[in-house]
């Protein structure tokens, strides 16, 4: 079993390499652009086939690696049906599954942050994006947001027995994983009934994502910025290590 | 894979059983008294076949379930040879093994907490016992306790990958697993270099646990409390579900 997870200072992404031990068939999650070296360094280091590469959403806060990491590997990229998007290659519905050697990633549909949000299993970890995060969860103000969906994702989420592991696409607190039984127990946001929910998201007075008018049509093009028109060489990243 | 992991409100620990899927073939890590009811039933739900009882130290803070749980499967009781307990079965020293079906428990010595303290590796999978706690290590203060030890071993653990999950016999914070990046990047104790590790693991000051004065006497006989002469029916215990 091969597993990497990587870290963006920048937007506190996590991003994470599953692949399989012995054909070295791998996928990677939601890449983040100007990492794209780490994560093609990261994948030759395992020696892995990129597969594919998956995206849980649209995402609004950064744009995806997807586009360098697609030329360099040849990989499809693949998303949820749901997002709309024309420029995937294998797009996903409710129980759609991908195979990387004998490994076998599990799509389930978690609409709530956007329509599109997908949420990946392997084994038992489980991908949720910005669906389930470390005792928070996605904001539901933009982008399709639907609080009461994203009441009912969770609740799909929840119920994998205890130990599944949780793995986001964030964390703004130096966390790493967290498991069914934990976010039960800890996250503020599961603790709320349907109501409660709908009535606290659609309360929260957040500020617009700073890159939100950059990265959502980027990745609307599959992070191909030049066809969205971004001039990404204006884009200030700072590369972690 | 078949694992699972029990929870104790009382004492919040954290008990893990691991299993072989094909042969069923399991270990469990530190059963508490008083819940040998519940491992029992979660055995067998799993039509386990228990092989071993393995504890992570002596403990302070609870008896262990081991002799009852030994007593109805006939599983080894299994700890650190450093313990210096006369009363199991297989002791281990640094890089033993056990065997359950096709898998493997490896043992590493990890003294400072106390003397005898073993964590256990299970595929990528830490069992750290009270060395590595999220975001806290465990005490120095008794039981051969050894502030320098305990930052030795910390390290060690700290050695494997980013991605290695932490699973500590406690958590008093409703959280149920970490990895060594997140360690690394939140725990306090882990900023610390070892010099002002060991000031300020001495300069603690802590409570005498409240039932050291029967747990400890009672695990020196591996849970066997009447051999050491403790009252267990005195023992208030709310077992939890």
């Amino acid at each position: 079993m091969i597993f990497k997870q990587l870290f963006d200072k920048e937007t506190s992404t996590l991003t994470y390499i599953l692949a399989d031990a012995v054909t070295r068939d791998a996928v990677i999650i939601d890449p983040v652009f100007g990492q794209e070296k780490r994560d093609l360094a990261a994948l030759d280091a395992l020696g892995a086939k990129l597969k594919y590469i998956v995206e849980t959403h649209v995402h609004a806060d950064h744009i995806t690696g997807a586009r360098a990491i697609k030329d360099a590997t040849n990989a499809k990229f693949s998303a949820g049906k749901a997002t709309g998007l024309s420029c995937g290659d294998v797009m996903l519905e409710e129980g759609d599954i991908l195979h990387f050697g004998n490994e076998v990633l599990y799509a389930m549909s978690t609409p709530g942050h956007t329509d599109g949000c997908t949420t990946y299993r392997w084994k038992d970890r489980i991908f949720t994006g910005d669906t389930v995060l470390i005792d928070a969860c996605g904001r539901t103000d933009f982008q399709q947001g639907s609080a009461e969906k994203l009441y009912n994702s969770i609740q799909k989420i929840m119920a994998y027995s205890d130990e599944h592991l949780i793995y986001p696409a964030h964390d703004y607190n130096n966390r790493r994983v967290s498991s069914v039984s934990q976010e039960k127990h800890s996250n503020p946001y599961l603790q709320l009934d349907k109501a409660a929910f709908i009535e606290t998201m659609d309360g929260l007075k957040l500020p617009r994502p700073a890159k939100i008018d950059i990265a959502v049509p980027a990745n609307e093009y599959c992070g191909n910025a030049d066809a969205a028109g971004i001039d990404t060489s204006k884009i200030a990243h700072a590369v972690s290590a």
